[in-house]
């Protein structure tokens, strides 16, 4: 037990067996799957930079007292608040795409907040269940992936006004021992490479909705549990092992599937207190809004490099207009970052002990990604020239009898060998049309306008109407 | 001879015996490829709509006196420049992708004017030259596609300065009957698609690129010429037959190589006359920017309609936000379509007795597609949702054990079937995500900058300082 | 009778005795004030343009068959639906504000058109009355003004809702010859510059509403009729002759108060028909919105050779982001002009015979003012930079002790006289800082938010699903 | 000594003569002139909020061991680096504008930093002298006004190229007691209102410009120096004392002229160490464009509650667009506020010993600033309505002939009294329009191009070309 290694946590994933689907065909081995292999080793950089920076990556819990990997801890200092979004974009740096363990940590997070105050109002025992099963998260150093989305039906229909009410996740059945549960989560990214799904509900509940009213956790590979991975731009790159641009890392998104999905109670962590449910969520997403701003400042950081290295190949290095349009990349990586630094700095710290963040400025980084993303993605299109759509393959590269006449053609900066300036095209291709990262930039941690709707909701408004109404000269 | 069916166009492409590579490997038949074929669909569709909607396609060449389809025809008059915008529009519309056949018209178009120009000043006789080859194409109904953008090398060195001197298209040796070229041109879209390969230089030349001066025309399959079909997002789902979003169209873009290609002299039209280099790759570019215009609203068209459908399957339709991103997208197809009927609109005659259009008004809407189109796509995955980027395979949906419980769960409106929807999400992925239309809404018709100039520099800018120094009190 | 001179419409107003009031203060000479003088002066260039441009500003109306100037002329074919757009931009270029007079221009279109459509269902008799009313105002060339915003009280409310019955213009007595209306119309620009007011519903009422469902005309000078001059940002400068930096022109923004001002039924065009009111005012918004396009593209382009100007006298001509923010002027400039144009050339002809712009295509337009005149505002502000908005006073640079050292350090380039630099200055304070203008920019023409609403609704979504369903291969 | 109340500050500025001008002519009485009092009375709320709140505003000085007001107080800590944030937030929504008091804290703080650095290479002794100085300003509670920005004259050209040496500010003369110095400094916001003047170079100088690599102190009413009050929007509205939006604050910016100005040695600070001229400059930059992102955020927060109130007043507060209108400020003073305390948090310690921010996020800040106030403005004015551009004044309303039927018209709300909606739109005017304000949201600490050369400049771009080349699997 302790901090684990890449290697040893992809040797534990081995030991998992979930139920999977790719393609319309049963997987049976998941880890040496070359397309969920990119994924896996993306959360696996997590576990390698817990090796190659220490300082960065690893502290002590003061749950178990023992040193964890920051991806099991919820904060318990401002400092590990502030740890939060440095972690994130070195991290999206490194592999070029989301880590996706982030997710996870949100949920734990957010549930380490809730939990207690559920108990403090219904003398329930969540908050200490979670306690224990947090220990074994941080023990085992395991990867959890969040549950949050559920599929929804007919978006105008509450949970329980759904024809068919299993479009949102619930229980199905109460036992002596736990539950059964029923729905659907979408978009889990990562979840094959996580060894726990966190269930937590997706949106606010009124008491009609009670049965929805649910966060819990199961293994990955529980019974019932059915992950269905679903089709992204670039996925038969990686499955045929060609033009491939980022060569180490992607990113998959399954639906997951609760079919009659059995939870002991030490698992349960709500369980129809409907007014928590909003409560949850709102935590939740609120940090999973901040992970993003961290984590998507770090791939500018790739685009920027990208760009600039394009550039180079290409002899445009000292265009202006170039050069202006890199700027516009590095400011909007530098306000979703400032945005998610200030948004821990201003954290406080919650009755649980758990420290959370400012809630309007997490969101104010969100709705910057939601538009900005596709702006430094254009942006970098821009940069790079039109190969990054229609770059012949590797494998007309290496034909022989077309290959040296692309290469000959495809050469720009002649001091730059070839073989470079086609490796960053990919490499752009990559980090500009990969859908499971182009649509997470929009939707990642809800819609846009749940943004929008919060930072409303948590700003003081009057204040700001009775200064204005100060200067103006009117007397309430 | 004369018009033909979309069953003739797409016969007519089986004679023709092109070089051609993709995915490391020379095809053999073009025609009943997947991929290539839904490009040809959508080239094929002009010539459907021109049975559909004769009206709009068909009008009278006064060059042979018989009717034709407009994109064979240089304008001739100012409903002609007027028709290639709603022509484009409404074709786009259909196919929801490029149609891929103005290049060709614009091609057409820019030699239409400026070999006439050259002649008044050199005496030569490229206008009697194209005019016969433009006949050629009329009678024949023949797709043209245009060479444009040259592989470049190193972009800080003008052709002649290059280290290897074939970055640009280039006359390697002078015949009786004819002159021999070498280099290569990028983003051929639809050049497999096409009869005849117009070329056309990329850039203004000075007179040290004399030998780059080129403007010419050959067969697709002529000896030498090699086509490269380049990656595309999504180009494995066509070939698979498999999770195609666009039930009918696509669009492909190889590299073109000149491998040492004969041309004879009558399909020469510009030969050294380097300072018509530059006018005639403007005129082409303002041509091709405006053809964009049209286009790209068409396709807005489509991606509106896909949101609002996806709005009445999710149950969002009255949602109010969404419903203000669909103004912003009617907005922006609007503008890109404004922008253009008045560049058509205020066009005026060239010496040649052909039609073309206002230069700043085109490059406007240019300018807005280029950042515009981006935005268009990001309204439309908001107003979708998450399953733009993850939606499972067609295959996993036909599975026998997990099938049934993905229909359960992908249901929106309970009214509406899934099948109706898990359709509607395809085509928005296809909207979205297909890197050969992305990156050309982009570069499409020379980059961003390149527009930019162009208003700049076809603006009457002392005319505007004289009136702000009349209201300023100023004498000059 | 026939086209005025510019003399002769500034004496005819002089003929006029209006209520007007200012700072607190009876009018009793407006010609002569100095502010208002300003506005009246920027009306007679739509006067004096006439001289100098008859081919563009005269034509000869059907009506009267003789010549017109083309602001008393309903478009009688595309041709002077065209020469609207082309006129304002020219004028607005030519004032650098707003020529104040296409309000009633507007009015005039939009009454015949649905004044002949009332008569269709209705049996009554406006149209006819309304084109006595024409050949009055077209044989004098007088200048309208247009009383459309009402006031508005509660805008929560119909206007048969409000607690007081006036805050929207309605009838309040019926008489044998006429009636009497009270009410107040706000945002009257101009409105002491005009012969006659012609007042039209601000709204769509429904049968409750029908005492506001009204529009007439009355002389500006009528019994009743009060004209409150509001406040502007650089009001003072005008009235105290310093400082102004428009040296001829200005605009001025009364609110009109009809205090039971009798209207002969001669002059009444509208009286109860309340479904004809959205569309009244709905045409006079679209065209009033198109008139707006034309003539900000003028402004900007003003503001274009102000930038310009400002760049040669401080040595920064050569700085190439300044040249890029010029180039974001013209797109802008451009962009309006273009959806303008276009609006005109696809307009069709009305069953009354008049010709009517494409709506959506003018509201396009409208929604890029409403955002894009403040961005081309900002963009100009820092071209030329801080001393638009502290440049001491022409009185301190005329001061004996401080004047000479103020002339030696606002000095720019050497070469330039100092007094040029400071004039250029002024203008670009004015042009940037009016309030009538900038307000106007958003406001004009109804709120952002009706152009946006406006495109929807004329927008045929249903052809655009129908297109999306085709091609993801759903039936309906 | 010791902390001033807003009265000592006041009686203190009493004591002072300085040589100014206005509207040509030479001022008196500064204190009780009604135009320049308004912009006084702002930099006094920073004594009065002493009184309010000294939790804020009152920290300890290290240096003279004695509590002092924030802003005279060089960062001695990290939280004193986020105090500065915080600060001018509160203080800008307090004021409603500038409270002009942050310039002169900057050029201490930059001073503070880098007279230390001089006298570590050149072994001078200007930190000593700083602190001297520094001392008095502490003990005394003085306000300091930053004069930075020189006139310029020809901007291609550096100062010592100028064809009159004199337009950036230059030692003349060189005296045993100290140095004579010529220039002019533009854009000196408050002026007036402070104790002393300290200037500071306006751009990096090279060996040749030595003359000009100065920093010094003067007290405000030195002998030669020579204050001349600019023109702005609204300056006569506070010298009538007539239709003041703002009931308390305003601003005021003059040029001051330092004609031939003494100055003892001790108060030199920096003395043609040419090199160091840009560090200075920088870091009073980054500072000074730090303190404007708090200002701005206060000040969009008193735009959003005129906005809402206003929405109140008029009946539009559950209209959903103008809902997201103030989200869309609200998103804009959240991003100002975020991006500025995230360069306070992560501030560093120089070797002086005083903390210094961090610049890249400081100057991100400052590009959203230059842009989006604007934006922020513009959405205010959408959602107040048209009269913030015309409303009558306030003599008209109390004008005993049409003032009553104005008060009728002018109502919104029925239940709001109509005087409390005229003091709201008179407050959106003077919020929107005051230029003394909108030109600094963009020129304000340098122009817009300045912010983006430094966050390039400071950026790491070789970082992210690293980890770009690492994931597309380019070996260096």
């Amino acid at each position: 037990m302790g901090i684990k290694t890449k290697d040893e946590y992809i040797e534990s994933l081995r030991s998992l067996n979930p139920v999977a689907y790719m393609f319309g065909e049963r997987l049976t081995n998941i880890v040496d799957n070359p397309r969920l292999r990119a994924g896996i080793e993306a959360t696996g950089a997590t576990y390698e930079m817990a090796q190659l920076d220490p300082g960065l990556m690893i502290t002590t819990s003061p749950l178990i007292n023992e040193p964890v990997n920051r991806f099991t801890l919820p904060p318990s200092t401002l400092e590990d608040l502030v740890a939060r979004v440095k972690v994130n974009r070195k991290l999206a740096n490194y592999v070029g795409t989301c880590p996706q363990r982030c997710t996870g940590l949100d949920c734990l997070t957010a549930l380490a907040v809730v939990t207690y105050n559920v108990d403090q109002k219904y003398n329930t025992e969540y908050f200490p269940r979670f306690q224990e099963f947090l220990k074994y998260m941080q023990k085992n150093d395991f990867t959890a992936n969040a549950g949050v989305t559920d599929v929804k039906g007919d978006r105008s229909l509450a949970p329980h006004e759904q024809v068919d009410k299993d479009m949102f996740v619930r229980v199905v059945e109460q036992k002596a021992d736990g539950i059964v549960v029923r729905g659907a989560k979408a978009h889990q990214t990562g979840s094959l490479s996580a060894h726990e799904i966190i269930v937590l509900p997706s949106r606010a509940m009124a008491k009609e909705d009670k049965d929805y009213a649910l966060a819990f956790a199961v293994p990955a590979d529980t019974k019932g549990l059915i992950h269905v991975v679903g089709r992204s731009t670039l996925d038969m790159r990686e499955l045929d092992g060609c033009d491939i641009g980022n060569q180490y890392y992607s990113k998959y998104c399954p639906t997951l599937i609760f079919d009659d999905v059995f939870v002991p109670w030490e698992r349960v962590f709500l369980f129809g207190e409907s007014e928590f449910a909003q409560d949850m969520v709102v935590k939740f997403s609120a940090l999973h809004r901040q992970s993003h701003g961290g984590c998507k400042a770090g791939k500018i950081d790739c685009m920027i490099g990208c760009a600039l290295t394009m550039m180079d190949f290409n002899g445009t290095s000292k265009v202006g207009h170039l050069k202006e349009k890199v700027i516009d990349m590095i400011h909007r990586a530098e306000t979703l970052y400032g945005c998610c630094l200030a948004s821990s700095y201003e954290g406080t710290k919650q009755p649980s002990g758990t420290y959370y963040i400012d809630t309007v400025l997490a969101n104010a980084s969100k709705i910057h990604e939601g538009k900005e993303m596709a702006e430094a993605t254009r942006l970098m299109i821009d940069a790079c020239g039109g190969f990054v759509a229609d770059l012949p393959s590797d494998r007309d590269f290496s034909n022989p009898e077309v290959g040296d006449l692309l290469k000959k053609y495809l050469k720009g900066v002649d001091s730059i060998p070839v073989e470079k300036r086609i490796k960053m095209y990919r490499l752009a291709e990559k980090l500009a049309l990969e859908s499971a990262d182009t649509i997470s930039d929009i939707h990642g941690g809800g819609s846009p306008a749940a943004h929008r709707v919060t930072i409303f909701r948590e700003t003081n408004v009057n204040d700001k109407k009775k200064a204005a109404k100060r200067l103006a000269g009117i007397k309430e």
